[in-house]
């Protein structure tokens, strides 16, 4: 889906693959004809250079791994992200190979980037930069993450439409000295609600190949869209304060947590089990806390003694790419598949 | 300390090694004389099998790895909890070797465990027991989390002395049955601050090896005690916002947080680097949020011109077992100590 939608509007498609960080799930990909990768730090990049030869490690610099970054560079086209004159420099004194370079642009989300009206500070990078042959100016690439604090689809889009507005002023002052310079977004929320990508050269979306009960929150996907649980083991049964303990903790799920309106904080929300996968969300039934390896459960008391030590339950989680980082691997139609 | 503390109150010193998960970190305690250990699942409990006879999984049994049990049971002695007849009926059941079992008692935390009140409950889950030559009955286990809520030396002995009585008074109610039954309690906040353990036979802190902010917090330790800091690269600095964004998240500490009353919620506290190690806190410099691979440090106006890219800042993290479970290593006087 969100393929065809960056090939109907014609614009590059980066996927992230730091939400499933495994080669395998990877090979869909490359089936559709998926050649550049977004991942977010040079450990991924080590790992998926094996297959893909043309990544963005869509993170601010460590100058601390020049020496992984002159590694990698020389095998595969490396693309960078500087928001400041100070790496830019660096780079210049120590780049060895060809890296393509971005300018990190905040769009408002104020976490990296550098403000699109500091005009000097960009020239004065671009400078810089130009000043050593390996080091390939690309363009200028955002991550709009406050969208994941809407809760609208028109919140959203009014955050996409200030983001290529920023970008799109950008790259028409810049475009005559750079003629082939992009502009490239990458948070899920506004890849997923955007249908008109118009101004926009390259998605780099990465959540959505698993969704979560997250960008369900912010109305990114529906529930049936989600499509990574947990299946964890029920190791106690307590009745009398309608709690089930599972195995599966922060350890397992990370300690990421959702507010909620009618459950308060949650860490999960139990789906129905089907033969094959997992239905709909079981009413009423979520993670209601975590400790390192044990989850509590809150269970309606209608259902409590539906359920016996030993039954696997299938939970959705919070945030897909951190309980994904935390497991080693995934069942697919009752194959494993291995990451990183 | 803490195996001194257990030395002269004679009890058993069965340390949690679910916070380090290092063979090497082992050793220390093996050099103290230490010989029995507790874990937090079997996957650890193989891990640490090669070196260590005696090890505790202080986890309500998962029945779904039995195979493992049976597997780990031939080798070592093999301790684990059982909290409901299913569970007890199970192992009876499918239990090869011999097997030591606590029964897991609630003392008033609510995650997990018996209520010791249900005299009927115990004595059914014990008379099964009995029916397999396997199953050896140790005693009575506990976890008295709810320390982990505690703020005062006050609140944690007040808790302490709950479990110890309700332990104590049902390993009076049992002792003639089973003669050599034991009390074993768990959480490092009472074993931080509890000088007299009378009446208790076996203590299992974990966290205390390399305590955290929370320990510090609930009043477990000093600052000074805390032993584990992560070095983390800064990628970038905003001036304009006192905000240095540093190589080091969600996926480095976890998402664990603390509440503080000065600073809101924070994810870790700046420490000054000394030229071996660390110091004090530097005054208003904390972890103030956390993405999958970033970290967002607020810096007092003051000192923000002091950092520059490339520079190591020193973090105490909130929860140092999470915190270790997220990285693969550590840096031990230049070494480098690895784990599970």
């Amino acid at each position: 889906m969100m393929f065809l939608k960056a090939q109907k509007n014609n614009v590059e498609f980066r996927p992230h693959f730091k939400t499933h960080q495994s080669l395998e799930i990877g090979k869909w990909y490359k089936e559709l004809g998926v050649d550049k990768i977004t991942v977010s730090s040079l450990e991924m990049a080590q790992y998926f250079s094996t297959e893909w030869k043309d990544i963005t490690v869509a993170f601010p610099v460590n100058i601390l791994e020049i020496e992984t970054i002159n590694q990698l560079s020389e095998k595969i086209m490396l693309n960078i992200l500087v928001e400041s004159i100070e790496t830019a420099r660096f780079l210049t004194q120590n780049a060895k190979n060809k890296i393509g370079i971005y300018l990190k642009i905040d769009v408002g989300y104020n976490r990296t980037g550098l403000s699109h009206t500091s005009t000097q500070q960009i020239n004065e990078i671009l400078n810089e930069i130009s000043n050593c042959a390996a080091l390939d100016f690309k363009g200028f690439l955002t991550h709009a993450g406050h969208t994941y604090k809407c809760r609208t689809k028109e919140e959203i889009l009014s955050i996409h439409n200030t983001s290529r507005k920023i970008l799109t002023d950008l790259k028409a002052k810049y475009i005559d000295r750079y003629p082939g310079l992009i502009i490239s977004i990458g948070d899920t929320p506004s890849c997923s609600v955007v249908d008109d990508f118009s101004g926009i050269d390259e998605i780099r979306p990465g959540n959505f190949v698993f969704y979560d009960l997250t960008q369900h929150q912010i109305g990114s996907c529906s529930i049936d869209q989600i499509a990574v649980a947990m299946a964890c083991p029920i190791v106690s049964i307590h009745a009398d304060r309608n709690e089930i303990v599972i195995y599966g903790g922060g350890v397992h799920f990370s300690k990421e947590r959702l507010e909620t309106d009618n459950q308060g904080t949650i860490y999960g929300t139990v789906v129905e089990q089907l033969e094959q996968g997992w239905g709909e969300p079981v009413s009423g039934m979520y993670l209601k806390s975590l400790s390192q390896e044990h989850g509590i459960v809150s269970v309606p008391e209608s259902l409590i003694r539906k359920y016996k030590i030993g039954d696997l339950l299938y939970i959705l989680p919070v945030h897909s790419c951190m309980t994904a980082n935390e497991m080693k691997s995934y069942y697919c139609n009752a194959e494993i598949i291995t990451r990183l």
